[in-house]
């Protein structure tokens, strides 16, 4: 482990789940952590991840936690084996500690490299973690706080959690790959404008000579930015977070190709195809 | 008063009301606490009440407060009659501060016991505690705020808002009593998964042998959480609010059942009715 | 500039945007104003302004800046220009800071008199201001949050972000104006409950001796509240940002009048109209 991936606490804690804003779900997990740690400087990334589906949780989470102070724990409940036999892990990497249900939300950085280290909870840590009452529906408030409140502070180092594993829950999300000139990905999640946001990297779009995005049937070009096209032409992009996106200059592209999470798409290489 | 019960600051606010996230309401409440009392602890708990209706608001303010540091301030505003004659009280219970319109928000907490005691703002108070403007239509920020900083600062006690009072307007939500081996409830709301969150109270069903619930012409059996049935299986559970919550393993009952905030359910008991 | 119209940061950052709740465009934010200033009090003020459109966003900014402390920076981004030419400003008045594009959005607070000093940003101030790496889609992120950071940090003064200038792009909204004892307005928003926000301030309805609001084929009387009149009854009032709004008594105005963002109206002077 590099001295700079370390974690050191840096009192930030930051929560994305699937609640919602209805109900005093995220409220009641923010007293929890204060009434342990009154100094916590708490930030929602989002509350409004794709219900029961960890993957856009993991999506978001591993590519915004570098745009936070370093030595922050990123809480991360999305969580449809609450209160069963689904274990639940800490992720130290790049100096920031991640806490989540062991149901491949945190795949994909599991795979950011050697100095990636997970931990998983085991019983006897409830006592060190001062953790006494658990709900059976609901550990974001009952354990992920607690958790988060302990870590972030410094009173407990993610090491006390349980055990070092290697062995997690794997994604469903299958990683793109660029095979014979062609790039398969879905769609993760659309934005509040009706952005579709992909899993495809840029550094995969990067390998093709001339990329063009296939998808319902549409063919659409990449360009810079939303007003380097007109408005309403399609265009796609690499978007501030290094992912593709397809979007709709001033409208809504999720609207206007009817695509949702879970759509294929495919990124070609036009020199190829023309030079076939 | 017991030691325990005495209010002493913690400097957190939490926030409960049927304001939304659109426009400025809720920021501008933020910042005039600021303003007053630079070092806040804020806490949204939600803002999405049913609107009009202070019940909801009620309800989960009384089950959520305990997850809050002692010592917190809760601002609940769900206040169709502002700028009428309506009051504003103040409720101590067990080290807490509770804010609201006298309308039968805080009604589940006034019944809370020999250690609840309630404060009828005057308008004398208005000077004490520094308020000089207010406007007809959002007491939230120009009174309820300042209030809330004023106590949360430990400048002003809650006695110093007026007069005791026991004589609150009562809350339109009755309360479940098992009568008969039967108890009927009411939906207070819908959590953002459509799991359907009653009134009924789990010491109530602990009086049961055998709960069976009664509702929209189903018969929902009970189980600990959502992952012990099937998905798609309907279940009754005591959720971690300790209240009875009717769910749909990885699917909404609300949609499923076509219910929302106000239908009635029944909870009988299994063994009696079998036995007679 | 007078004494008091100086900004003397108080470490507050608020936040306006239509970026919504999906998505962790609004946490990477904080996180990285947290990265620079770990002690900001940052306050969202809405991020479910209308998309694209920045008058919904300057509308309620230049209304809702008085309730914050004095010395908080202030920014607001709908800005669909983002990663083309358009510019980034600064403007100072009353204490306050307000960062955003140079799209009409700060046209409301540019004519707020002589102590409003306005600075465009130049690419040298990147340097000053530590901004390294900027993405073409999200400058919120990457120049906006640092900015406001090192502003409300006092690491730097606004008048180091780049040249004075008075040049601003103009608010597409018209101004209303009294006009042979009308005045013309529109609806700029609606509220969480379907109160209709108009652009119309109170001065200028204060010249007419009998304001009557004539809107979508109604002709809607005023009333100090919601509760004055009979539930399901249409009222006009001054709202507590001092605009006229236009209200249904315990219902939506928005959905009984089946009006939203745009729509004109009339405020006539019914003693004059009576008198011709």
């Amino acid at each position: 482990m590099t001295r700079s991936s370390a974690f050191v606490p840096s009192g930030v804690i930051s929560l994305t789940t699937d609640f919602g804003h209805k109900g005093p779900f995220i409220g009641t997990m923010k007293g929890q952590i204060l009434a342990r740690f009154h100094d916590a400087k708490i930030v929602d990334i989002t509350h409004e991840c794709s219900v029961h589906w960890p993957d856009e949780a993991g999506f978001w989470i591993s590519r915004a936690y570098r745009y936070f102070p370093s030595g922050s724990v990123h809480l991360a409940v999305v969580d449809p084996g609450v209160g069963t036999e689904r274990d639940i892990i800490a992720l130290v990497h790049a100096g920031h500690v991640f806490l989540a249900p062991d149901n491949g939300l945190l795949a994909p950085l599991a795979e950011s490299g050697p100095d990636c280290r997970v931990f998983r909870l085991d019983t006897a840590a409830y006592q060190r973690f001062g953790i006494t009452t658990v709900s059976a529906t609901f550990h974001g408030r009952d354990i992920f706080a607690p958790l988060a409140a302990e870590l972030a502070s410094a009173r407990r180092r993610p090491d006390e959690l349980g055990p070092r594993t290697a062995d997690l829950v794997p994604s469903l999300l299958e990683e793109p790959r660029l095979s014979a000139g062609r790039i398969k990905g879905v769609i993760v999640t659309a934005d509040n404008f009706g952005n579709l946001i992909s899993n495809v990297d840029a550094s995969l779009i990067a390998q093709l000579d001339s990329p063009m995005v296939v998808v319902a049937g549409h063919r659409i070009p990449f360009a810079r930015t939303y007003g380097a096209v007109q408005p309403g032409d399609y265009l796609a992009l690499i978007n501030s977070f290094g992912v593709l996106e397809i979007a709709r200059a001033e409208q809504s592209a999720a609207a206007g190709l009817g695509l949702e999470r879970g759509a294929p798409l495919v990124v070609e290489d036009v020199t190829k195809r023309t030079g076939s």
